[in-house]
């Protein structure tokens, strides 16, 4: 390790307990906890947001950190390098690592730009829609550091206009207020359509879900769109039409979007509408396991059918009564696909990995008496990378059966 | 359940014991082990291929199985419905229902047509290049039906030409012999051109490895492809050329080959040359390791490498060796990755799961003194569907790293 620098020496210091696990640390685990840290009294007045000096528990210098003492994350590792100073610069290196990976990936400026830890800014996230990025700091350090970290964004961008969306779970677990400010710019004045698999979908950046869109749906929505060649689609849980909109621009017969928001569903249409597809595209709203019991008594059949519900198992508490509710999903929803047909079953939860998730959806298909094939297993696009260390955590799973 | 029929109560009967899982098989699961069976002298006589009336302790039947008293599967199970005759028009509805699905999602007939157990034909694969069908008869069952199973093939899909491929490790596991014959048809004078991805491979039917061409990592050739625009490639253990012709095609701007097999680099030569893009190919023969660490000597650098080697870990007693020879290749690869480059590393290990393949990789990866974002993790392509109850077993795996 090198020595500790003039300028690191004038940043306050934590240090870790002997307990503390220094080497997953040193092999790029981002997160010390609290009760891994020395606590003293100096250690806890610090201001949220403060970079310090990570220490192990011989004192040597492990790294710079942000800290938050209302954070059960108390530290994040923020750089190796103890001379780095956190400034525009620094953040200007981040932003144009990860656009590069984008710009290969991507034909046009619509993706995650940054994803958190795995791009090296830890609880920041920035999703870009053209020439607007909307900006999540959820973690105090990018509260603080709000300003270089926008200066930076426009300068790698070039992007006109730049949103603060400081809402949502993730803030409320680090302590931090709401937020939603105009940063750079001016908002758009109505939903931005979106370019993705051949669909347009409408973005309502400033009054909509997180950002407004989903992008980690992408290359599972490609799968689908492939599969619904000529075929009647049910999409429930449809929010803004994530997998009816692919499903129509990929040659569906007709698309029926299930949500219980009128303004996702109204989106929904106006994407359909910008991509002329509104002829073979009608929504129902209504609470998804009504609407599926409902469609089954009618003798609804459907060639694809895909559900992409809410987290169901937000945490590890959770799990259990959230598999019941995927396993009731794909008990409900398989009665409506065809002989032959096709079955789409997401989570976005964490606490409920692959296995589990496959083995509560496998449960609901059988206790619907129907014998499925696996043909696909998918998770989030490349534009919401993981670091390996946390990789487990990889919450969005998609299968798709044939029944 | 229903009663035997007269006609059921011909064939022979083969019993579980009580310990046995009949619940599971009632679920679904598809093998009985030879351990799991009443196996009384008539039951040890059963000819290899037999179908038999499966019966649970109770005596109550359960299916007609497929038999083969040298294997340690012993039974297969090819049907519920006791009443079936597993004949000509048995084969031609499987092969319907296959064919709908790979017409579905690819446009142009090369694709895996049916892949055992989960297309409903226990131990059988069927390749299809075109005009041409490669079988592989992996289980006993299948050689002795091979007459019906061959015409229901030509029947269905309208082949003009059947090789059957009855060579490999599953064979010798099921006590078969070797057989290679054309069964319909006269075979391609020579390499057949396969189109996948934009590429064009070359795929040599009757001298090849298994059926001479692996389609299952198509969707992560296509993955690796959009990563490789403009970017100096290397493919290792490349076999036809899999990864390194998806990434001209993808407009790579050189990609070199590395394989053991000098013909299996001439038919990435051919394939090179049929698309059009050997001005920017190359290919070096050796041993993989060796030229890992040539290449690394010459000091070469790359912006995206990729590494699909052959099985290291083909079965549970050779896990631990596999996965050291993982982290080895791992190791050897990341010091040719150009910084901001991409590294995919493949697995086609039944024994290594995700988790510990990626384990493996990430150690390797760190000890060649790197660190690694997770852009994609990635499965074999649809037209390799998965049993759900067989799904823990799913063997190819796919990871693409940042470094």
């Amino acid at each position: 390790m090198s020595m500790p620098s003039s300028f690191a020496s004038e940043r306050p210091v934590v240090r870790l307990k002997p307990k503390a696990n220094a080497r997953a640390i040193r092999h790029g685990f981002p997160w010390v906890y609290d009760n891994e840290l020395v606590t003293d009294r100096r250690t806890k007045a610090l201001a949220p947001g403060t970079i310090a000096v990570l220490e192990d528990d011989k004192r040597d210098p492990m790294g710079l950190v942000a800290t938050n003492s209302h954070s059960k994350i108390f530290c994040r590792m923020l750089e190796r390098d103890l001379d780095a100073q956190i400034d525009q610069a620094w953040f200007e290196a981040k932003f144009a690592r990860a656009l590069a990976m984008r710009e290969r990936l991507y034909p046009s400026p619509f993706y995650r730009l940054i994803h958190a830890e795995a791009d090296g800014l830890p609880g920041v996230v920035v999703d870009r829609f053209g020439e607007v990025c909307v900006v999540q700091p959820n973690a105090a350090w990018a509260d603080t550091l709000i300003e270089p970290l926008v200066a930076a964004l426009v300068a790698v961008t070039g992007v006109s206009c730049v949103i603060m969306n400081g809402s949502g779970r993730a803030r409320s677990l680090e302590g931090l207020e709401e937020r939603m400010e105009v940063m750079v710019g001016q908002a758009p004045a109505g939903p931005v359509p979106v370019k993705m698999n051949g669909a347009t979908y409408m973005a309502d950046l400033t009054g909509g879900q997180k950002t407004g869109l989903f992008y980690d749906q992408r290359p599972n929505h490609a799968f689908a769109a492939q599969l619904c060649k000529d075929a009647k689609v049910l999409d429930v849980f449809s929010h803004v039409g994530g997998f009816s909109l692919a499903a129509l621009a990929g040659g569906a017969a007709h698309a029926t979007a299930v949500d219980g928001s009128t303004a996702a569903l109204e989106l929904a249409q106006a994407g359909a509408a910008a991509a002329g597809v509104e002829a073979r595209f009608d929504t129902r709203k209504g609470d998804a396991f009504e609407v599926l019991t409902a469609l089954q008594e009618e003798g609804a059949q459907f060639d694809v059918v895909i559900c992409d519900p809410p987290a169901f198992a937000p945490s590890k508490a959770a799990l259990e009564k959230g598999l019941r509710a995927y396993e009731r999903v794909a008990r409900l929803a398989a009665p409506l696909v065809a002989e032959g047909g096709y079955l789409g079953l997401c989570s976005c939860s964490h606490a409920a990995d692959v296995a589990r998730f496959r083995g509560a959806s496998l449960r609901g298909i059988g206790r619907a008496g129907r014998h499925a094939q696996l043909l696909h297993t998918g998770f989030a696009g490349a534009d919401h990378p993981l670091m390996p260390q946390l990789a487990e955590s990889g919450y969005l799973k998609s299968l798709f059966f044939r029944l």
